[in-house]
């Protein structure tokens, strides 16, 4: 019977560095979580406790704030340096993984102008990047998570098969509201990253609004294929979309109508929709998503 | 040895009822968690187990539904309506007391236009307001929670006095960052509630921005003190900020030098400002407080 | 229109110590974060920025580290040194408030046996204490909270009134759970603070199972009572207690009974129960409660 | 450019159901948190919204209550019956997968005796199943999150490689603490799996314990290795254990020594350990982990 150690990564989670452009009286700032993992030869340290290949965390953190000197530039930019600096370190480092979370500023507007130095930060949503480096290949991801997104009509539901457990009635009318998880691969790792992830942002949320919605794994068909649509450069997107419920209360019992005016907005359970929509004349790359959480 | 009970209340908490308005092409929907509490005697269902004086908690949570059914209006509104609505209840209320949270959301553009029925939540901060009806009184606090601030520069910290457990060195600049909540008291409860919490928290935001900090308690108090400047109606402040330490990251082990570009946003501990500013001339109101989470 | 400002604090938040004694073959830890806050004249620096009274938070924090060198103890114990400490420090400091969260870890057992050095944490559940220095007094408050209970039998609740927005049906049996929040005010403040948590914390946890409960008002006020009787130290003792509702589910649809068998556990809107039992003939010491969470 | 739908499920996530059995004087019950999903033919649903195939989430909630009513047993158990349920419900589903949280809870014990009906919430520590049934394939996972463990001596860690951006200090004492996930797969759908569960659990206690430590790596292997070891059935563990850094506080600047008595609980960012520990003669079974957050 013999045991062996399978796939293993190792490496820093959630250095948050925070980099400021001062360089002219309007400053800018990342904000940043970065989160590496080195893949490679790491047998001896597990089996031996023998740590000559381990490059350590403690390392890797400090080159994520050393490399942070020269600028930061995109999450998906940033990712790149990083993870083609961790692969190539030693022979015995086969691949690196990159994952940035990035949280968003906006200028605090002051007597109607946009301040200099002052920011708010722009909750809820974040954009995410995923930088894999395996052997020759380079996989950038990008993403987002937590865009809340509700419409108050134009969502129906009917039409499923009923059984013995079935109790759900049939709506022509519902809220429709959803937190989007959406990760979507690149062919390239040299595009315009801000530029790219702003257009794909723009097109999920349009085709959120846009969709007359049968079903929420239609709309969230519709989200992918958009993308793919207007973003030749894109092979495939991942999303994730839970049914987060409003449910119309009923007021029968106090002698009052509900047309569509009350709702009450459940917490769990919750229905869960995920899925792939990819272009068929790409080859896969499933080194791209090793470790990335989510659906696939 | 005389054992008995002393304050209590009892009520729904967390009743989150989404309201929706139809009435016109462009919809509009508010989006709140409600908490209601009830004070009186209800000394029998301590001690004796006798709900007979018990409005249910479920009775509670129904009525807020039901109130939605007429439309919510802003936050301070609702909570009045319920407010006065239970503590006129029974003879044995003598008092009510109703939190609201609301979460904003913001029309998702479409061709450039602002879509119908589309909306994206505008995450992380929460808009609050807390009524009492006390008795006679009535009482109303506006706040708000989470607000995420941040300046580059313009702040300092030095002239602090030292002892034997003093290391920190003097600063003449530094990230200053802070997650604001803040409650503030009216004179009176008929206002136009949107407008008076659009004016105070564009006044928080400005007086940030514009303050040059020595201190974060020096910010707090100029935010405070600028909103009972610019507000007759607001009796007093009450705000609790959070330092959220940004600290220049070290290079100099990396032969790099960091002229204030880079910097690692430290999760705990963390420094926490709590302070209130209020007029001199206007009596207090303890009561308007009580059960409040927060500093006082 | 005199503005000024009013009570205030400040202070370091959540220094996470751990202490080690290893004086022993079996090693044992205390594992705390522990939150300063210090009271006084402190007016120049809201006012003006100036820093000449401000004992800084980062201070805070170093003598909170070096005290723990001398060895921890209770964390009542450890609160009341540090407390006096910073209350005693200049002239212009009035009072200290020291609130430390206590987290409890198991020792791992090995065949059969206690592990010397191997833990694990005991999740959940944790414990706390407050110390308040306010000039002369000092006032000591011990306390845990998520003390997660439920009982499958022995709970009823009816007789209470119903109006127009009542749909709840009477129930002799439903399940009650509910996440303990209490605080308890010593009077003293030289005891075995460790016995004395011990023996509070098992009377809740005692009355709360013996307890037919007609309502958790009631159970609330038995837990109190019955801490009070035991313990002629303690002086009133403040509770929240969170109504953990678990629903009956109705499976009739699907042609099936159900005989207090299947519960849904929800988890928002839920009732919240809060009060305080206290003994008549003790003075009321609000400086205690000053700034600490929760009803009151 | 043809564009598709690629590899997509949906379910209900997070139907919180408690079972109680009350067929003995001492009562038991059983909590859970159970989402499902489906997987098979549902491209009408995504390309034009026909809901025909869509066994809706919704009646997915109900089966789980209305299985629940004959009792629930093992959370394996449990979600082998849910899962080969869905799965056979129509011929266009393929495939389903049952993921299971469960929730420990003891008896409170009250006069030295265990109660018949009042119990304490065994917080923290979680136990997980699941089942993925695919197409003529069942598996099972078992495992647990949130397992908090900590050895104050038996860990060093030293001998790795130094590079330019390597600043961290050998040691041969320190703290290790981690918060172990771990899923592993069984060879087999029909064990007792409570006392299946109880062995691995003990074994990855045990092992943690009496490992003397080199590398956290090397303790994950250990671990790993030694639940192989015992039990024949289980084919391979994943496992990912954060290094929950524990930094000896430098306490030199106020005349203190520190002998490995006072540390720092540090947050962010943490080493992140993950990797798989499996038999080298069992065939590798992907279906079983797809979906399944974690590394790999």
């Amino acid at each position: 019977m013999a045991i062996r150690l399978g796939p293993n990564q190792y490496g820093k989670a959630e250095v948050r560095v925070v980099a400021v452009d001062r360089s002219r009286p309007a400053h800018t700032l990342v904000d940043l979580d970065v989160s590496t993992s080195l893949r490679g030869d790491f047998t001896a340290a597990h089996t031996a406790g023998d740590n000559g290949h381990v490059l350590t965390t403690d390392t890797q953190k400090n080159t994520v704030f050393a490399f942070a000197r020269d600028g930061v530039g995109s999450p998906e930019a940033f990712g790149l340096r990083l993870a083609r600096h961790f692969a190539g370190r030693h022979d015995w480092i086969s691949g690196a993984r990159v994952a940035v979370e990035s949280y968003g500023w906006d200028r605090i507007t002051v007597g109607g102008r946009p301040h200099d130095h002052a920011f708010r930060r722009d909750g809820g949503e974040v954009r995410t990047a995923v930088v894999t480096v395996d052997g020759d290949d380079v996989h950038v991801l990008s993403g987002l998570h937590d865009l809340v997104v509700l419409k108050t009509t134009g969502s129906e539901f009917w039409g499923f098969p009923r059984d013995e457990y079935t109790t759900l009635a049939e709506t022509r009318e519902r809220i429709l509201a959803t937190a989007v998880t959406a990760r979507w691969r690149h062919l390239g790792d040299d595009l315009d990253w801000d530029d790219a992830f702003d257009g794909v942002r723009t097109t999920l949320l349009e085709t959120f609004a846009a969709t007359h919605s049968l079903a929420l794994q239609q709309t969230l068909y519709a989200m992918g294929e958009a993308v793919l649509q207007r973003f030749p450069a894109v092979a495939e997107v991942r999303m994730s979309m839970p049914n987060r419920h409003h449910f119309l209360q009923d007021l029968s019992a106090f002698g009052l109508d509900n047309p569509d005016v009350v709702y009450h907005a459940d917490d769990r359970p919750y229905g869960l929709i995920e899925g792939v929509v990819l272009r068929d004349d790409v080859p896969p790359a499933e080194a791209a998503w090793q470790a990335t959480p989510g659906f696939c």
